[in-house]
């Protein structure tokens, strides 16, 4: 097994620690990242550090193509990688005591505490220096509206306890930032105008010209402070520096008010116009903004709190990953999407995977209005002139969803991942059924999502190919789930899928024929039906297995406890050659699909599947143990739920993979919450039938959770003796629990 | 068919043109590259041109680390592309006629006159230009001098045909040079020195630092005229300007003469002096040195000619390949290989691949000394340490000779290529083989080349896995010749080589066990033993092949004829993923493994094969069509032989891959001479006896070669109705023709 490293101490609520860790500064930084959706930041402090660290503060839907840099150009490559950029760096402070200079990289201190309240979005943090004879305790506090999405607010006390000091703080607006893996070492941003106003300064700034076409963003920062200061001006920077001669048992305390507007909504030369507006409006009472910020992360946890007794560590975990899930994306914004490292790093790129589909659909549907989710797919069906691109871009006919993207075009560069991983395109059209059936709303399905789906269909179609020698269609040359294989032929999931597509599609092209604007040939159809008839899987009868793809079988094939727990994590150990070569799956795959397809293979099927593939399973995948976990729980394999349950929900408070400093796996923040409800609680909803079969697992008491079914809001609670399901509100509900058809009108109580 | 594309009048020994063709002008400048072996330039002006071109004068094994850049790193990946740098531009010398600057894209010209005469290797151009009143013809020679190999010599001439003008030429040493596709556009140069001696001025640059230990080259160029000039400082850049008043009827002319010696064979700052001796040493008499150039490219056409009566445009292939070869390698430095662009580009980057091996020693072994190979074989040798390094990189034993390499260290960076076009290491090995063969001389064998092939073949044994499910060893995850399918199971012809290593290697450590240091444990010679045994090849019994990899029969077959003829080259036209899932083949790979191991096979086995693979080829890989033009002379197939050797032979000269504007094909450049010796000629020489069963191509009269072999001297020639052989010098020889046994003493003619 891989080593965890923990940082921070274990609290139902709180990510806190009173040690700075100057060696893992990275990793710390990326676990108190907070964000509203809108904007973010990794946990930087406001003063300047000078020891390794990662500083970033990130703009939702503010990005620059930075052109493709690649060993040898091939046919198809896209020309950029869309990434989000590092922004304005508003919260910094730099600190100073006498001409001393506040950087706890250089400076001695003591009773450091640095603490992530999730319960209201709050960012703590304070320390004690001694400088020259005085002794000052300096206090942080900082959080981002999520009910005023474009304020930040933060605030800074010193308190002399010793002696006296002259307190020097600098407050700045900084845009001399850059990205740590931007392919020519570029600055993105370029300085439009700064200045001040009566009551803020401000600092306006533009994404450097590209040569894509891609829009120019245009970003106003400004900074409003209980106090007077002195103005400086800078190249991409503002500041104001505010002094204080204290005395022991004296304090004084900045509060920096922040508001960012940016061109996605409001006009360059309106945005000061409108700041001005914006703080008039918002006003600047610190504890009032700050105790509305709470309640409306309350509100958020009423609905999506999950709470589990017994295990501290489990619902420290749970409660770490819906927070910064929701801190990245609480669908107020339909232009938007969930990327994979949120607000809190820079890898990756681009705004949208596969994973929204796959994984944080499931969440939203339960934990939001239906319109949330909606959204999510309107963002597709926007996007499909781009999806369109793509698979012409590859010579194919329909649609080819991207693997990464802002705009629906392709942005990322490696091969076996941009021309090959196309199971996503898969997935795209796995959320429109799985919308449909949970919300039992078919309007989406009927009109955009037809066109989605006729689209995806196509592109399936023509990249088949069919084999003489075999008398069936095949799908050559893919990358499945498991990104530990590249170029392989027949993977089943992606043939699974690519099936799954054709066949629901010519479904409800035909369920809605009367209605719909699509339209098919009959020679289309008849190549469907033909390919769904003759489609290839490969299998094994002797092993009673599904083939994770052509000649997988030939490997030597061996469990992950046969290898030296030093080479773990694979990716960081062997070379890359080595790691294709062995049997090791980094994620779910042929288990991916029996996950989405569940009904359609037997619990026998499953288990030799799951007993097969899981022990070469390396889950070095943000994205693998979820899955796992809800079908180990599926199986009555209680113990490797659990085991898969603390690698999702722990993966970066534990840092299992070893690669979190680089940011929070966000799009796998769902996973904890899939493996408690689709896992322990085994909720299953195919065919608008709602269902529950749950099971406490070792070590818990209990665990409880809320869901939003069809119009009712669900209540469930498990203990080891009884499961509770009220009905909040909303109408009766007839639903299955464990073997027994149930209807729930207000309580229903099963003892065990 | 693609496209061919000629820009070149046809003559047996001219490569001319009056035509300055503007938009190919690149595709012109690679055609009319002059090397000696010791440096090279494309075929560039004197004077400035402001069009599209590509300016490109390269010194050998001087080079740059080039940081690598790629989409998303991972492990093993190399740290550098390592890359042959554009060195000092030392031709450049500006004209102008009054205050009018000579720069044919800009003002009018008339009777344009290029012209590579590959006799003695000397570039000629010409064009009158009319400026104001003045009428003036411009005329330009010059030469690499493979006599004396830091000599490059210019002489240039205005003749004013009317009205009256100034001349004005600026001759120049320019280092402000980069390289069209250096990652970070840096420029690789930095100025130690410059100024003028008594006889001549010089520029002294140095490589950029690099952080991968590699050594930095130090290089000084200087120049000589014939006439009194005003000098220039500017950076990177050292002038010299002449001017003359002229009128009707009188001549100008400059001579210019470069040395230029690098720290590869003096130290940096003793480079000024020795080049003053140089300019003492080799004297200034252009014409002289001439005639010397032209005796000693005469003499290299007594021994490599080859001579083909009715059809010159055949005649004019090859003895523009050879030329071309001659003037990257002759064999006179150990320290140098043959890297694939030679002196005429940039592409592809490094020193060395396995073409050299491959393709380049058979041509060597019979047209120049057994050292010369040897040198090259050396040249492995030496670089077996970084050898080993690659190996380690990917976590196995023994060594894996690089993709692409200066120093034996892999600088290749596409996971695809070095991590698994491991097939080359197979190459190596076989170019060992080869010499010993082909010479007889058994002590690199016995000694050096021992210690290579125990490496190698510890990675092949380190390589293979054995399959349980099949009871065989396979290699998975490879690239084979074939470039156009990446990350292959089984390719055919990689376990086909690793075995054949295996064994080689086995025999020979057994038959030189009592002299060779290197030694085996019993555990591996069991462990090779059982390699041999039970190694996997993938076949088809019904269609009687070998087939190319596992599944490949699973594609959709169909032969290249069936495409349409707009969509070649693939590469320019098609996306990568679609060439990847085709069942196209860019170049021989089940057929290079039955021409390396020929007599291993059934000519029945060959016809199968070939018939099967050949129609699905493309040959977009410049080392194909040779291989096919061989086995299908030997088949018999004489038509398909003629038209391969024609795309061999004519490759470059007519463009058939539409890429050669980035540069020639240098180490293909052999296959032209292999498909007439080895295809038209049916040359073998396996098992230590040599054979011929020539017959002559449909549309030739005849044809004829020379080849060393085994101390002897032989000349053949083949018409219609006769073969002659002829020996030229050394013993009386036993050889094979067509089915006879014939004693060779002095000449022998076969009637037909």
């Amino acid at each position: 097994m891989n080593q965890i490293q923990r940082l921070f101490d274990i609290d139902p609520w709180k990510i806190s620690t009173t040690t700075l860790d100057t060696t893992h500064r990275r990793l710390q930084e990326s676990l108190t990242a907070i964000g509203n959706g809108y904007m973010g930041m990794r946990g930087n402090f406001e003063e300047h550090y000078s020891g390794d660290h990662h500083l970033g503060t990130y703009f939702a839907g503010v990005w620059y193509p930075d052109k493709t840099r690649v060993g040898w150009w091939k046919n198809g490559y896209p020309d950029y990688f869309g990434k989000v950029i590092n922004g304005v760096n508003f919260i910094a402070v730099d600190l100073k005591v006498n001409d001393t200079d506040i950087d706890l990289a250089k400076i001695p201190y003591e009773d450091f505490y640095l603490e992530l309240d999730m319960q209201g979005g709050i960012l703590n943090r304070s320390f004690t220096v001694t400088v020259d004879a005085a002794k000052v305790r300096f206090s942080f506090q900082r959080f981002l509206s999520i009910v005023k999405k474009e304020l930040g607010a933060i605030k800074i006390t010193a308190e002399v306890l010793e002696g006296a000091a002259n307190i020097t703080m600098t407050s700045k607006l900084d845009s001399a930032v850059t990205n740590e893996d931007s392919n020519y070492d570029e600055r993105f941003w370029e300085e439009l105008a700064a200045g001040q106003e009566t009551e803020f300064d401000y600092l306006t700034v533009r994404t450097i010209p590209n040569n894509f076409g891609i829009e120019r963003f245009t970003l106003t920062a400004a900074m409003k402070h209980n106090a007077s200061g002195t103005y400086h001006k800078e190249h991409l920077q503002v500041s104001k520096t505010f002094t204080w001669s204290l005395t022991a048992g004296e304090t004084c305390e900045l509060i920096k008010e922040v508001l960012v507007v940016t061109s996605r909504d409001v006009l360059p030369e309106e945005q000061v116009a409108t700041i001005k507006g914006l703080y008039q409006d918002y006003g600047h009472d610190y504890e009032a903004l700050k105790a509305e910020q709470i309640a409306a992360w309350g509100k958020r946890w009423e609905l999506a709190d999950v709470t589990i007794e017994g295990n501290p560590a489990a619902q420290q975990g749970i409660r770490f990953n819906l927070f910064q899930l929701f801190a990245t994306y609480y669908g107020e914004d339909e232009r938007l999407n969930i990327g994979p490292k949120g607000f809190t790093g820079e890898k990756y790129g681009g705004a949208t995977y596969w994973d929204t589909e796959a994984y944080a659909v499931p969440l939203y549907l339960a934990l939001a209005e239906p319109d949330v989710t909606k959204n999510l797919l309107k963002y597709r069906h926007n996007q499909l002139p781009g999806a369109h691109i793509n698979a012409q871009r590859q010579g194919l006919k329909g649609a080819l969803y991207p693997m990464v993207t802002f705009t629906g075009v392709e942005c990322h560069n490696e091969w076996e991942i941009t021309f090959e991983e196309i199971h996503r395109n898969g997935a795209i059209a796995y959320a429109i059924y799985n919308y449909t059936n949970y919300t039992g709303d078919e309007s989406y399905l009927a009109q955009e999502g037809l066109e989605v789906l006729v689209e995806i269909a196509r592109f399936w179609a023509d990249r088949v190919h069919y084999s003489k020698a075999k008398d069936r269609y095949m799908i050559h040359g893919v990358t499945g789930p498991n990104e530990y294989e590249n170029n392989v032929n027949n993977n089943w999931y992606t043939n699974t899928i690519a099936t799954w597509v054709l066949r629901y599609t010519l479904e409800n092209y035909r369920k809605f024929a009367a209605s719909t604007t699509v339209a098919l040939t009959p020679e289309e159809e008849a190549k469907w039906e033909d390919i769904i008839a003759k489609m290839y899987y490969p299998k094994d009868e002797d092993l009673g297995i599904f083939v994770q793809h052509d000649t997988f079988l030939d490997k030597d094939l061996m469990p992950v406890t046969d290898l030296n727990p030093s080479d773990l994590p694979l990716n960081q150990n062997w070379s890359w050659d080595k790691i294709l070569r062995s049997c090791f799956i980094k994620q779910a795959d042929v288990l991916q699909g029996l996950y989405f397809f569940r009904d359609d293979y037997t619990k026998e099927e499953l288990r030799r599947n799951f007993e097969f593939y899981e022990p070469m399973t390396v889950h070095e995948s943000s994205l693998s143990a979820c899955i796992h976990a809800i079908l180990a729980a599926d199986l009555g394999l209680e113990e490797k739920a659990l085991e898969m349950y603390e690698r999702t929900a722990r993966l970066d408070l534990d840092n299992y993979n070893n690669d979190t400093e680089d940011g929070l796996h966000i799009t796998s923040m769902t996973g904890s919450w899939l493996a408690i409800v689709q896992g322990f609680a085994q909720m299953k909803t195919a065919q608008g039938k709602l269902s529950f079969a749950p099971f406490v697992p070792q070590g818990w008491d209990s665990y409880s959770f809320h869901i939003n079914y069809r119009g009712r809001l669900l209540f469930i609670q498990v203990t080891k003796n009884a499961v509770r399901l009220e009905l909040v509100s909303g109408e009766a509900l007839e639903l299955g629990l464990y073997d027994e058809t149930i209807t729930l009108k207000d309580e229903f109580l099963l003892q065990r």
